[in-house]
């Protein structure tokens, strides 16, 4: 065996964070956690540091990085503070790999940086492809820096794409369970709680993936996602209601030949895939049981009751700083919603309103895509008394 | 594009011979047909040979040649006859790539010659690697042969496992749709007749591959291909019932993830890719619609309805000449069933009384082999009374 990898989890408080932390756990001497970072979640992440000893600790909130530093008192642990803590981890000599698990736009810049170092990056955190999806793929290009994704359906693509014929992929096909909701009515729909929101019918996952799982959003992002991966027309990326969520993801080649991955729905195994790729190693979870299983269902996408899906594919269109004006609304409204400030159907409607009034820009920079990010945040701030 | 691939056909009037000519004319300059080889439908291979115009045409059978030089009069097409110039047209020096899609234990001796000659065999027939598997695949090492199976159980398998961390391999599935006779009572099986046995629910296939998947013998013979083809134990080889026949068959890794390849029912898919390979080539059927067919189902084989697989299993871990024996023992009762002689129950009891009776031998040539098959041939012809 060679040395162990050298491991960077920002968002390591996280629920892919924490996974990550398990699969890295149950292989020992294969990995070797450098650095771990988190936004504040003090109390978490120093107890994560004393069982992982990392070499260092970076904490986006400097209040919450004061507590872990005293928390660590009389460790060897350095503790870092504020953003910029977060990315270096992303860059640092000693890390192999670098585990994109954090929630939101903020993952964008240490992901950026961690590119431009021609690191290996296991992406979990959607935002940075779908608003910088060409600059980053660009960079990742230039640097040789490699993408691994680690979101199920990202994941199964990859993995099914290994030595195939790439030119003769015809699409790919995204499933999507269709959330907590798939079975409710639009009268119901305009009165469902957070906390029916955050009850997925097949997967555990964070808030924000949650919620956007139940307007379908969340398979919107994978679109655009699957977008920069792959390097796949849109129109080539099909998206299909597959409620047992254990087919993660397909590609339909020119032949007529489909392959597809199936798994339970535990994000450990595209979380292990990315860490250990190119190599597979075993884990001790029983593997899936088809005949228990008995059946696979399979039906289009009622799109009428999902605008948000609409919203992503228009938006993937237009491209420029489209993207980003619809992540920042989304991120914004799913916020109000689990506030229970706004209805759940208003979500999409927050979104689609933001992008009516939003003027698409090329994506010249990426300073460019987090200034329309801000602007689209003020102005929702400015504007919430007309939505909650 | 490079030279077009000269390819021998060796069953070219059967159900993939057949196939395998119109897979050749959707993708015309691709492939030269070199050498059409048939066992005796005059008619048939002379039509053939007029339209795609090879080089050689071999009929096993000496009066059926005639007739075939006698229809080609004035054409330049050679006209050979015998066993030995079937074997001939796949060793010859302006064919790449041999079918080999005889029906029967008649198509071992050509692929072993094609084999022996380092050729890359597209492998329809099932017996040489049933009765000959170890030998067969010692000699394509040794000889640089490429087997390339064209079944679409292990055309599946193939598929799935191109650019796969093959050490990671946890087992195979394979699916059977359980043939015609799945929902049949055990009363109402020992009076179904030979037309009944012919309409398999999901395939368009020749008779004796029908009745075997009435039989699940058609399974077990593909227990044994897989075995041999990807150089797995046999208890790493899986059957699960899917009435569907979408899928085609399952790889299982060690980390839990299972690839899956799904294609219509339609064996010019399996074909083309085995010719095309590593190309995939566009075919112009529809493709696979999975809202359309809405679901996939799957269920553990009923062992006891389907005691030819269950011999198939015993037959291969047995090794030596065991397989052999069986196979040849299925032949002959198979065609008895054909000719109404037998009920279709007594198919899997004289394969039970000849195993029963065959003392096992190490496989240790070619020659033991066929004399094996030759011995239980005469046994049974001798015995038929007991049974008919």
């Amino acid at each position: 065996m060679s040395h162990p990898k050298g491991i960077a989890i920002l968002g390591s408080t996280g629920s892919i964070g924490l996974q990550t932390l398990d699969v890295i756990s149950a292989l020992p001497g294969r990995f070797r956690v450098v650095a771990l970072a988190c936004r504040r979640a003090a109390e978490e992440v120093a107890e994560q540091a004393l069982q992982y000893r990392p070499k260092v600790v970076a904490v986006a909130d400097r209040q919450a990085a004061k507590a872990v530093r005293q928390r660590l008192q009389g460790h060897t642990v350095e503790v870092a503070s504020g953003p910029e803590a977060v990315a270096a981890c992303a860059v640092r000599e000693d890390v192999d790999l670098v585990v994109a698990a954090a929630s939101g736009i903020a993952g964008l810049l240490p992901v950026w940086e961690a590119v431009g170092a021609g690191k290996t990056v296991a992406l979990a955190n959607k935002e940075p492809l779908v608003v910088a999806g060409e600059l980053l793929t660009a960079r990742a290009r230039e640097a040789g820096a490699r993408l691994l994704p680690v979101d199920s359906e990202h994941s199964a693509i990859f993995q099914l794409l290994l030595g195939q014929d790439r030119g003769a992929v015809r699409r790919v096909i995204l499933t999507a369970s269709g959330g907590a909701f798939r079975d409710f009515s639009p009268e119901d729909l305009a009165n469902v709680t957070p906390e029916q929101a955050l009850s997925h019918p097949t997967w555990q996952m964070g808030p924000k993936v949650t919620v956007d799982s139940a307007t379908l959003m969340n398979k919107g992002l994978e679109v655009m996602e699957a977008r920069w991966l792959f390097d796949l027309d849109p129109e080539q990326i099909a998206v299909l209601m597959h409620p047992e969520s254990i087919v993660h993801s397909v590609v339909e080649f020119a032949d007529g030949s489909l392959l597809a991955q199936l798994a339970p729905p535990d994000m450990r195994l595209p979380i292990q895939f990315a860490l250990t790729y190119p190599e597979r190693l075993p884990r001790r979870d029983p593997p899936l049981d088809l005949a228990r299983l008995g059946a696979l269902h399979f039906s289009e996408v009622p799109l009428s009751r999902y605008p948000c899906l609409r919203l992503a594919r228009e938006v993937l269109a237009a491209g420029g700083t489209a993207p980003a004006a619809l992540n920042a609304a989304d991120e914004v409204a799913v916020e109000w919603f689990l506030q229970g400030r706004i209805p759940f159907t208003r979500i999409s409607e927050i979104i689609a309103d933001t992008l009516s009034q939003h003027e698409v820009r090329p994506a010249d920079s990426l300073e460019t895509l987090l200034s329309v990010d801000r602007e689209v945040r003020e102005r929702l701030e400015k504007d919430a008394r007309k939505w909650t």
